[in-house]
Formats: C-alpha cells, sequence, structure tokens
C-alpha cells in the first residue's frame, strides 16, 4: 500500500480523500489555493503545501505546480478526486513520467472514453446500447426519412456545427420531417455557415441513470449497480439516490454484466461510471462514462458497504478486486444525496461570503460530507457545492422523511444556500412517487411559479 | 399513530427523539430548563415549554411541571429518552393516570425490574442465568464455607448494610474464608452497626455485555443482539460496540431465546436491555435490566438497520413487531460508540462552559448525535455527556480505524472532552484486540502512569 499520497483538489472530496487514506493508515498531503489556506482538507492533512493564487488556472489545475508539490513532498501517489485535473490524460501522462502513481485509468483509457464519438463506437462494439445517432451528415430529407423510419419517431436534429439550440429541430412524425429539416438547415447555414445536419433518437422525457463500477488492474470488473440522477437544473445533479426504481434485478445483472465485459475489454481500472438516459419505454442509452470517482458516490457506498474511495487507493495500489470486494453486494435500503451548493435558491446566483451560523444534521441514517465549518469562507473562485447530505433509509420512504428531517436540521447563516429548494422538492408529490425524468425541474419551477402567480392575486389589496 | 409527542429530556437524546418523531410525522414538544433555552432540541422541536429552573429537580426531575407541559400541549404521549424520569414508575402511572401514553413498560414492570433481588428472582424462575448470590443473610463461616463450595472460589463477602467498599472481601479459598469472614463483619458492624454479611460469585475480570430487546402490546418479544460495553470508568461506560467478539452466534441464538421467552412470561413491552456479566470461562450472568433506551443504542441501529427510537414510537402506539421488524435482522459489520465527555481528560472533573470552536467529523460510516453547537454553552448541571461518534465498518478494524479518523477531525474549543484520551484508548494494542474486561481502564490508567514517569526520568535535567 502507497506510504504518502497527495490529494490532487479542495472541497469536501479532499476531505473524503484524505479520511479513507487515514483509515488505510496512509499519509496525506494537501494542495491549495491560497484562498483555501483556512480549508479543513488543509486542517485535517499530514501536510500541506500552497500551489498558488485563487484562481484554479493558477492553482489546481496548474499541473506543474501540483506536480512539484507531490516531488517536494515525496508521495507515491496522487488522488485527482473529481473535476479538476481527474479526467486529464496529459496530467495522468506527467504523473506516470514522474513515477508517481495517478489514481484512477490508464492516460490512454482517459482519453478514448473522453471522445464522445470514440466512447460511443466503443461502448457499441462491446455491445453496449447507445443512443441511435447517424454518426456523421444527413445528406438529403429522403436520407432523414429513411434514418428516422429505423430508429422510430421521435428524433431530433441537430447542426453539425451547431450549439446553443440553433438548427436543432425535433420532429414527431414523417410528414413534419420535410418542412423542419430545411428549417434546421438554413437556421444552421445562417448561424454557423455550414448548414450540415445530424440526426439522433430523441427522447422525451429522459431519465438519467449510471452505472457504478470498481476494476482492477489484473482484468477484474464488477458492476455496483445503478443511481438515478435525474433530478437536474441545467445539466448539474441536485438529487440522487440508489437503487433507481426503474431498474429491476434483471436489468440490473443484464445491463451490469454488458458493462462488465465492455470494461474488460477495454483495460479499464480504477472506479468508473457510465451513464445512460433511459426512454419512456425502459430502453436504456450509453451517453457517456466519467472515469474518475462521481460526486454522488456516497448513495452507492450507503447501499453496498463498499467504501469507494478505499476501493480506489487499494486498486491503484495494485491489489485484487476479489480481496476488496469478495462477493457481489446485495441493496441494503436506499439512499438519497442533495448536492447543497452556495447559490441564491431561486435565482442559483452563486452565494459566497461568510459562513455565520453553522449546524449540519447527524443522528441516525444520515451523513455529511463537507469541508466547511462555522466562521469558514466560502469562497467566490470555485465551485458552489459546499456540502453533501446522505440519508440511508430501509426503504425510500424513510430516507426521503430523513431528509426532510436532516434538511430541516441544517443550519446554515451568512449564504444562501439551495436547501430551501431541495425542501420543497421534497414536498413535491411527484418526486415522491418517482415519477420524475431531467426535465423535472422545468416543471417544478413551472409550477413554482404558477403558485405564486396565484398566491399573489388572491393577495388581499388592503392593508 | 400518535400525533403529538412531548420528549421529558434534554441533550443528544432530546434531539434523537425529535428526528425519529419528524421522520414518523409526528409533531414535538420540547421541554427545557432555563439554563437549556439555547439548546437544539428546543430549536427543532415544533413546541418548546419552559418548565423551570436549571437544577434537575426542579425541572426535568419535576413531574408536575412536565405533566402540565404535557396538557398544556395536549400531546398523545411522553417519551422519556434515558435516565431522569425513565426509569421512574410513579411518571409512568402519573401519565396512565393523565391519559398520556407512556412511551415504556408498564409501570409495574419497571418496577419489578427496579428492583435488584426481585428482578434477579423473575429473570432466575425464566431460566435466565444469574450471578449466583445468596439472595439473603449468610449467618456463619459454616454457612458461607458450604456456599463458597457450591458456587466456587472465587466469592465475595458484602456487608447487608454496606456500600463504599467497607466490610467487603473478596476471598479466593477456603483456608482464608473464615478470617476474612470475621475481618468483614467487624468491619460492617464498625461502620453501619450491622455486621451482617451476604455473599456472591465474584469475577475477577468481568465483562459487561448486554443484550438489546423490543416487544411490542401484543407478546412478540425479539433479541436484537449484544453489545460490549465494558470499558468504563467509575462504572460509566465510555466505549461500547457491537457484536461482542465473545458472543458466537449459538450463544447469541440460545441467550436471546431465553431473554425472550423471560420477558413474554413478565408481559414486558416497548425496548428493553438485559445487562450480563460474562467471566474469564464464559459464563453469563444477568445482573439487571433497563427498562429504556440506551445510550449506546447507536450501535445496535448501525449493525441491524433497525432504528430503535421509531420502533419504540410505533410499538408505543400499538404497532405489531413483525409489521416494525419483518425478519430477525443479520448482522451487518461492526459498530463502535465513543460518548464524548465534557471533561478534563485525566482529571475527569466536568468542563462546563462555551464551544469556541466546534467541528464534528462526517463522511462515510461516521454518525454523530450530539445536542452541541459552536457558540453553545455546556451547562454545570447536567450528565457530562456532550456528543456520541458512532463509527460503522464492514469489521471492527475497519470501524476504529474510522474511530480513530473521525476523532482526529472532531475539533472542540473552549471545554475539556475526553476525546484525547479515547484516543489513547484506540491506539491500546489490548483494547486493538479485543482483550479487556471492566478492569481494562484501571490498568490502562497505571500503564498511562508508568509511561509518564519513565517519560519524566528520561528527560534531560539542563535546559
Amino acid at each position: 500500500m502507497f506510504k504518502k499520497v497527495l490529494i490532487a483538489n479542495r472541497g469536501e472530496i479532499a476531505l473524503r480523500v484524505i479520511s479513507a487514506c487515514r483509515e488505510l493508515g496512509i499519509r496525506t498531503v494537501a494542495v491549495y489555493s491560497e484562498a483555501d489556506r483556512n480549508s479543513l482538507h488543509v486542517r485535517f492533512a499530514d501536510e500541506a503545501i500552497c500551489i498558488g493564487p485563487p484562481r484554479s488556472a493558477e492553482s489546481y489545475l496548474n499541473v506543474p505546480a501540483v506536480i512539484s508539490a507531490a516531488e517536494i513532498a515525496d508521495v507515491d501517489a496522487i488522488h485527482p478526486g473529481y473535476g479538476l485535473l481527474s479526467e486529464n490524460a496529459n496530467f495522468a501522462e506527467v504523473c506516470r513520467a514522474s513515477n508517481i502513481k495517478f489514481i484512477g485509468p490508464r492516460p490512454e483509457v482517459t482519453r478514448m472514453m473522453g471522445e464522445k464519438s470514440t466512447a460511443r463506437q466503443t461502448m457499441k462494439a462491446a455491445n453496449v446500447p447507445i443512443l441511435p445517432g447517424s454518426d456523421g451528415v444527413i445528406g438529403s430529407v429522403e436520407e432523414a426519412l429513411q434514418w428516422a423510419a429505423d430508429v422510430r419517431y421521435p428524433v431530433i436534429l441537430k447542426a453539425v456545427a451547431g450549439g446553443g439550440g440553433r438548427g436543432m429541430r425535433i420532429v414527431r412524425s414523417a410528414d413534419e420531417l420535410p418542412g423542419l429539416y430545411n428549417q434546421a438547415s438554413t437556421e444552421a447555414l445562417n448561424a454557423f455557415g455550414n448548414g450540415d445536419l445530424y440526426m439522433e433518437k430523441f427522447i422525451e422525457r429522459p431519465r438519467h441513470i449510471e452505472f457504478q463500477v470498481l476494476a482492477d488492474e489484473h482484468g477484474n470488473v464488477m458492476s455496483l449497480g445503478e443511481r438515478e440522477c435525474s433530478i437536474q437544473r441545467r445539466h448539474q445533479k441536485l438529487i440522487e439516490e440508489a437503487p433507481s426504481l426503474q431498474i429491476t434485478p434483471e436489468i440490473r445483472t443484464r445491463l451490469g454484466g454488458v458493462i462488465e465485459r465492455s470494461l474488460r475489454e477495454i483495460g479499464y481500472w480504477n472506479a468508473g461510471t457510465i451513464e445512460f438516459l433511459m426512454d419512456e419505454d425502459g430502453e436504456i442509452y450509453f451517453i457517456e462514462m466519467n472515469t474518475r470517482i462521481q460526486v454522488e458516490h456516497p448513495v452507492t457506498e450507503l447501499i453496498t458497504g463498499i467504501d469507494l474511495v478505499k476501493a480506489q487507493l487499494r486498486i491503484a495500489s495494485g491489489e485484487k478486486l476479489p480481496d476488496i470486494v469478495p462477493a457481489r453486494p446485495t441493496i441494503n435500503g436506499h439512499a438519497i444525496e442533495c448536492r447543497i451548493n452556495a447559490e441564491h435558491p431561486e435565482k442559483f446566483t452563486p452565494s459566497a461570503g461568510k459562513i455565520t451560523a453553522w449546524n449540519v444534521p447527524g443522528g441516525n441514517g444520515v451523513r455529511v460530507d463537507t469541508n466547511q465549518y462555522q466562521e469558514g469562507v466560502v469562497p467566490p473562485y470555485y465551485d458552489s457545492m459546499i456540502a453533501k447530505v446522505i440519508c440511508h433509509g430501509k426503504d425510500r420512504e424513510e430516507a426521503m422523511n430523513r431528509m426532510q428531517r436532516a434538511l430541516s436540521q441544517f443550519v446554515v447563516e451568512g449564504i444562501h444556500t439551495t436547501i430551501p429548494l431541495q425542501q420543497k422538492i421534497f414536498s413535491d408529490p411527484d418526486f415522491r412517487k418517482g415519477d420524475f425524468d431531467t426535465k423535472f425541474m422545468e416543471r417544478f419551477f413551472e409550477k413554482e411559479a404558477a403558485r405564486k402567480k396565484a398566491e399573489a392575486e388572491n393577495e388581499p389589496t388592503g392593508a
């Protein structure tokens, strides 16, 4: 096992990795920007090295600074956490060249899975179902009609050169295809100087479902089941849970098997997550792979009993998966996570500043992962997530009730947080029933706006 | 289910019960003394009523004040927590007379189990092994010799009127019995004006092992296995764990069965704990029953997945045990609890005052139950326990390593706590091996004193 590990990250995940190292008897080295001098990850690491000014580009993303710190501290390995350098294949290569173990997959694999089309082709070749797409320019209305008939409506036309919704049309039947094709192509030509279109199967109300895997460096791969992450706002997950109500034991076993074979084929190792969309018929399509630990990994830890960060460290040190996870875990209850962000809960603008009062909830079935404390400061330079509350119960109902209880006991003063928003979500009847998809938050805000409007109209006009 | 429950307690257990109620959709009423006005249990309850001045006798133990609060708030039931009024049969009777459900066993049963000799006789009649004792005066040396020969040496002579160790002698063989008998009797006569002695089997190095039970009001009883609580200082538990290394599945099943039958016979209901001593040969003897929830109940919760406080509430509302715990739980890993007391860690004098810095540990496998917060005050009037840290791991090794990690991240400033002491215990080789008994802390302090003396002697004399 490693003697000393550098954690190339900040925030709660830095502290999470430090905790795992300490439980394994590994010495830890924190790196920090000038803005994070008083962070708990700096306090609780065995050593800490300042690597630059507040801006990430000059500190946490500064590869030479991180590598210098690792060399000065003489570490065996670097844990990159999530975000920042965690999916940077170049960084992993520099680690290798510096004889420092990068705790994650090989850079070649990271690079392969980082390219969307290569990842799609790789997974398709390994029999993982992928979202049908033309994978190239659709040259004519006739070709588009043919392609759409093959994958079934609805489909979506997208500009090859596009972005921001321009040159994009959802097509729900063959009748409307010719007209929409011409509109999209013209719009794309005007916007990007290129009228070329490609096509994808369109899912009206997709669910985001992802599978956690662990793989060692000896060819052993294990799927640890799924997480449901459909509660998103602007593609940012707000609430995650495991297991998913949509995944039967049969699907879990079958898809898990396909994933295990595919990752064995590509020589994947360490922790990873395969992200899927599920359509209204329960069909599931690969969208991308994250070659690192995820923010929402605790929900899997709580229902499987496996410490995923410890597993990452043990795998990177050469241990075999059967020694880390002797048997495929059974699912123990239900877990839900809320990402607590320092944001105005309605405007979603970041809310930096000093935390003047702070009480984290505790007690039975409540886990909090945070790097914050009373009198600490949330700097304006980084991701706005300041804590994760993860509740575990014997079933989804108990986990939800526990989350409501925990959120009601989470005191944060001095900054705004998403706690009031999440409290409302946990009272939403559709959320309670599990009836949601990635468009849930749009509908939720519409309902909220309608409710407020009605309230305003019903207000008495006089004093 | 109850609509509204009053919590007749303070500290972490008051908040623990409030949390359970909230998760079950029950409204809560806190009561508090003037010293606890700013406590979290007051903040997080739906309603709060001040019941008197700081001293417990005038507030938390003031039955008319508690009952008045319950009547004013119009509650269905009262949860007594542990300590205070929890084993006061008179209080339970007053509740009954006031048409308020007391969440605990019937007062008749509380009273029966509260009398040591009645409890012993009751358990003995139900075939629960009890610590052999003469259960009455031993009238002569001859009788003492006969009795000791029956139960085997060592035995202990105790003054019937006694206390504080006077008139007490440990006897290890028949040879020394006559002399020690006369010494003890004379000493007792001089000290208490009564030379009468009784005898008990003496265990040189007992372990304290207790069994958690749940029983409903319909005759269903379930043993939920044991806790090991031998790490005590002056009969105060400092560290508890579950399961015990000494209890095999066979013993657990056999003793659990005996306990279940005995409690069914006496019509016990709600949560309860049967305390045993285990001798060096693994023989186990009933010592007493606690007819309430215990401080250390979370270790059982973590390894069984059962929320014991929710179970108490559901049982008291009339639910049947098979609906609450459908199947006998299997043991999931290992859990250890540290009671964090506001005390000087070496002198053990209470340390009241304002908490100027406070960071509770979190992350994977760490549960903290506390009513404290930064800038809060630990009043001098009550029990010194300010928090419980409970760590859960896949085995005892992981739970211990996690506890060391958690304690290292528990920041408390402004008052002294037992954290430094507990950190040392978790590095003690005998503790790590599980080689301990209720005399462990005596030996631990002797080792510490010897170590300090040696250090002082080895210190250089000059500057």
